[in-house]
């Protein structure tokens, strides 16, 4: 399989962790979101939304969006399930995941930046309020569902589906430098996978189209 | 089990459908978003997040977010399923409704409309222009995903997940008076489903919690 994603893109980065900790081998091809390459007519063949991640699996079939991916993957490789097995802690995993999906990735879209500033003439400062406002709202209420978990992991003793939706916003959160002192579990969960080898491996620094200043 | 929701969210509306298709009876408990009853301390002990739809269970635990209780209602209630047996075709479909969870509704959703509006002092025209954006974009994605499905429904004889997506938002759609005539497929699916009584007794106009002068 090959899976098309961009080295700092979050939805890609949540797909490199399940394949990862599914022990699921793709070839990597990097997409270059910067320069554009997402809208030229040889990638926009590959996927008419114009973005990453792209999984094409072996038959030549592509799936599009990191859920669906994901979703994907849990169904097709089960024997490291991402997911447990009762259905309304399931069910909590999904809508952690939702509300990272729905209420905070949306709004650092660059293509959604860039239309603020152009349409509604956003300087700087109103980017960052824009970026904190969501993000804080959300990490505030990820916080309170993630506080009654008492295991290493969200809901479990093993990474899983919360994870690979936390951990790249996290790593957002970081580089749109909010202050993530009041998410103490947030905090602990990302301190958790930090330290197995799989999510270092994930790591935007540790592709091959990071730019080499920005290598680990 | 209960239903926490209002009559024109596209969230709820979603749930409705889902619930109807699968012949789910439910308690409906309309939350009005527009008086703010969803800010109240009452409903934040129900749900943290403020937001609807809540699926209550009969053990009284409660479900958050439309695409994790969709979920929870198709692994529990399968006898009618909303997803097709084959994994690639089940991911389209999921990609089909994430496009629009991530990529339209984010953007209509009316505490981002009022932040827009206080950060940015847009206009009522500014706010059309921001909304007609990100649907037409959208819009003309899923046009071209549907475009290739040859069948009554998208990508089946029955309407699904797709369409539990796809309806509440040609409903949004009409009511923002975006332009549909370029979306021929999906005029043609939401006529589909216009005429089946689940799709009709789930429109807003038909809930109880909808103002008398919008009942139809």
């Amino acid at each position: 399989m090959k899976l098309y994603g961009y080295w700092r893109s979050s939805t890609s980065y949540r797909v490199r962790i399940a394949l990862k900790l599914k022990s699921v081998d793709v070839e990597y091809i990097p997409v270059n979101l910067k320069s554009g390459e997402q809208l030229s007519d040889e990638y926009s063949e590959i996927n008419v939304q114009q973005s990453v991640p792209v999984l094409e699996l072996n038959n030549g079939n592509r799936l599009t969006q990191s859920g669906a991916i994901l979703n994907y993957l849990e169904t097709e490789y089960p024997a490291v399930s991402l997911l447990p097995a009762d259905p309304k802690r399931r069910a909590l995993c999904h809508s952690f995941a939702e509300i990272i999906a729905t209420e905070i990735h949306p709004f650092q879209n660059p293509r959604v930046i860039n239309f603020i500033r152009s349409e509604f003439g956003a300087k700087e400062r109103n980017i960052e309020n824009w970026i904190h406002h969501w993000m804080s709202r959300s990490l505030t209420v990820l916080e309170s569902i993630a506080q009654k978990s008492a295991h290493r992991f969200f809901l479990s003793d093993t990474p899983g589906l919360a994870e690979c939706y936390l951990i790249p916003h996290m790593y957002s959160a970081r580089r749109f430098k909010v202050d993530l002192s009041p998410y103490k579990q947030l905090q602990y969960l990302d301190d958790q996978c930090s330290q197995i080898s799989v999510f270092q491996d994930a790591m935007p620094e540790r592709q091959r189209d990071a730019p080499w200043e920005a290598q680990a």
